[in-house]
């Protein structure tokens, strides 16, 4: 797993500092060294400004904390002729002003053009999709468009912090489905926890979109809110955190069990947290055919559901003892002991930022293949799911489309990585084509 | 008014044709004598291949009517050596796909910034926002997000169609509101007539927007959903069809009365038609200081609505008699009969595409001005009116903001125009700025 680079690096700080100096050789030189004596590494640095006898200068540096940042600050604003004028954190400049923005795809120089878009020539288009509500997939954004609806519940891992706080991450998923596959993907933040009401709201703009993506939305009321929808609704509904996240646990399975020669149906798995995607991971890998899932949770209702799609609930060391591939999506980092891990096991502990246990550490202790959460990322399913289901016209997500995009992502990796890379972009419309396929071969094209 | 043209253009059809020619000297000049022949117009010629002995061309043309596009169809098409491939509608293609789409402000082509954007360098931005919700503002385009709902009840001149025929209204909308002003416009279709259903719902996904902008939602239920909206939200509301129609009628009206050399607030107005446009420029006019209007329509409930805010219901006779201005939104052609214009009446006809009378036959008839809605259009307003609201974080629009706009849009109009032209973006920025300096006058910044 390359996976320890990103280790160290998570546990600095990225900042930029902005220094004007005195314009003279040897300036930079000073501050270099200063930041080197404090054992920091230096990224890019960027020209920002140049004065008749000062210059402007951003550079880029990774410090262990903000004690340490603060030093740096200290040493090298003492060297004279030196000011620093802001210490800038990226990420947060990455978010500033929001990440996303809805934009025209027309031009509107002239009357001519105004009176095309709007009225008096729009009305011809109304007329149109008003004889037949067809039309509407052609000349609007609705077939185009999918809504990312989250009631703020449990996001990432920081769980109930409210569905404003929650905006960045939705904002990123529109991030995703426009750069990975030209999605139009609309955040919907509802600032409630009760389901019948975030139920009847989304239906009720429902006709806005052409399919629903429900995002960081707490178990148990994210499978309720789901099949109810999806009931009820005629536009594909789909929960990232239990289905795309399974999707590329299956795809990830499919290329480790293939690369060891046996067959995943018949394969014993233990499934360590049956929150959203614990039980997602359950579900699709029992409609994929495999026929042992042990799993545990500390919520007896959550047993109680794994039981019902004919898993065996039992506890941690049943689980680790009883299963040969583990999948844990706990949110409790270090929760497997090293002394559970069995040889030959293969673990993949998802929670982020902090695993189960390190890969590293599974790997040292036996376990055949081990990853974490920054490997299987929920990113390498959904924009696919969602890009095939809207090309197909589906009107719900299958077992068969979701297993269709798990071949799809395990047929794209390379070499001897796990998964194949979230940015190529390649990558994900095999992924759609192959939802779109299945869905044609199961109910038939619309168009 | 310079509005004679477009009544002209609207009469006939634009249509692209396009032809394979072989490429041979004098084809393209026996093409343009045939169209010429039968008195149709040329506009744009383009070329859209090249091959070893043939050219296809594009031709804009401006044709009567289908059985006139077909003469020429014909015409062309009986020319030795032209084949018409395809007659493609202008309209159509600008509409084609949806006229918007959700775009991502940040580059994703490394994996540090997939980082930054999404897990794990979100959770930072996430969690100051959860430490201080205000920080949404500066990190998430909620600030600079504008709903546009509509349930599709009273789309343009075209009536109940629907939310989903409506949905090319709202695209145009955003298309305006981004082109204009720079603001994010999410239509967001909600398929009820239900107006406590309608409310629940805006509200529910209200935490996603920095104000809501309703469209095209039929009267009466129009008033209850903006109020009940507005007391109980604390993002401004506004219903585009009452009061920005109402902001860009004071704004004229100032122009004229000001050329006029009368005073405003001492004219008797008349209002012909008291739905959703004629109650709000009532509204306005009234909060304006305008002290007598009169006012028509075939609804009591309507007339009512006038009595309550202290104007005075009479018939469509008593009003024309009695108003020296005259404004009409009753959707009826020519509902005005040429003789009951009196001299020097001032006329705004504003139903779109037909007015109540003519502004040609107005003048004809005396009145010292006459308009129709080609000229007054709400687009002049609605921009500038969000966009000032969301700078200055105002909760909701006062007639003050709504005023100052209207002041402003008469500052702006240049020579012996009636209003600005809409597509100048000064225009709206002086607009928005007058309505934050009215926001900040009355309540303060928030920031």
């Amino acid at each position: 797993m390359a996976t320890a680079m990103y280790v160290k690096a998570d546990q600095k700080l990225l900042r930029i500092l902005r220094v004007r100096v005195v314009d003279k050789a040897g300036n930079l030189g000073k501050i270099a060294t200063a930041i080197g004596d404090l054992r920091v590494r230096i990224g890019e640095i960027s020209i920002v400004a140049q004065g008749p006898d000062f210059i402007i200068r951003e550079i880029s540096i990774q410090v262990e904390d903000n004690e340490h940042l603060q030093q740096v600050v200290d040493h090298v604003g003492s060297i004279e002729g030196v000011v620093i004028e802001a210490v800038i954190d990226p990420v947060q400049q990455m978010h500033e002003g929001g990440k996303i923005a809805v934009r025209s795809r027309v031009r509107l120089d002239s009357l001519a053009e105004l009176r095309q878009i709007y009225t008096p020539g729009v009305a011809q288009i109304c007329k149109l999709i008003h004889s037949d509500k067809n039309f509407s997939r052609q000349y609007t954004s609705i077939s185009n468009s999918v809504a990312v609806v989250t009631n703020g519940t449990a996001i990432l891992g920081l769980g109930n912090i409210g569905p404003v706080a929650g905006m960045p991450v939705m904002e990123g998923k529109s991030v995703l489905y426009e750069q990975l596959v030209g999605i139009s993907a609309v955040p919907i933040l509802i600032d409630s926890t009760d389901s019948d009401h975030i139920v009847q709201t989304v239906k009720a703009i429902a006709p806005t979109f052409g399919a629903i993506h429900l995002e960081d939305i707490a178990a148990p009321a994210c499978f309720e809110i789901e099949s109810r929808l999806q009931d009820e609704l005629s536009i594909p509904v789909l929960h990232d955190d239990q289905h795309a996240t399974a999707v590329v646990v299956l795809g990830a399975l499919l290329t480790i069990t293939g690369r060891m020669g046996i067959d995943l149906a018949q394969a014993c798995v233990g499934i360590i947290g049956l929150g959203a995607a614990g039980l997602g991971i359950a579900q699709l890998l029992r409609a994929f055919g495999v026929r042992d899932i042990y799993g545990t949770d500390l919520r007896d209702d959550a047993k109680r559901r794994l039981q019902s799609m004919d898993g065996k609930p039992t506890d941690l060391a049943g689980v680790m003892r009883s299963a040969e591939i583990i999948v844990a999506t706990t949110g409790v980092p270090g929760l497997i002991k090293p002394e559970m891990v069995r040889v030959d096991q293969v673990i993949l502990a998802l929670s982020n930022p902090d695993p189960e246990i390190t890969p590293e550490l599974a790997i040292e202790r036996g376990a055949k293949f081990a990853a974490d959460g920054r490997t299987i990322n929920n990113a390498l399913a959904f924009p696919g799911l969602f890009r095939g289901a809207l090309k197909a016209g589906a009107h719900r997500f299958s077992d068969e489309m979701k297993i269709a995009a798990a071949h799809a992502i395990a047929g794209q990796t390379k070499m001897d990585n796990l998964v194949p890379s979230i940015l190529d972009r390649e990558v994900h419309q095999h992924v759609a084509d192959a939802v779109a396929v299945a869905s044609v071969n199961q109910n038939g094209s619309l168009d």
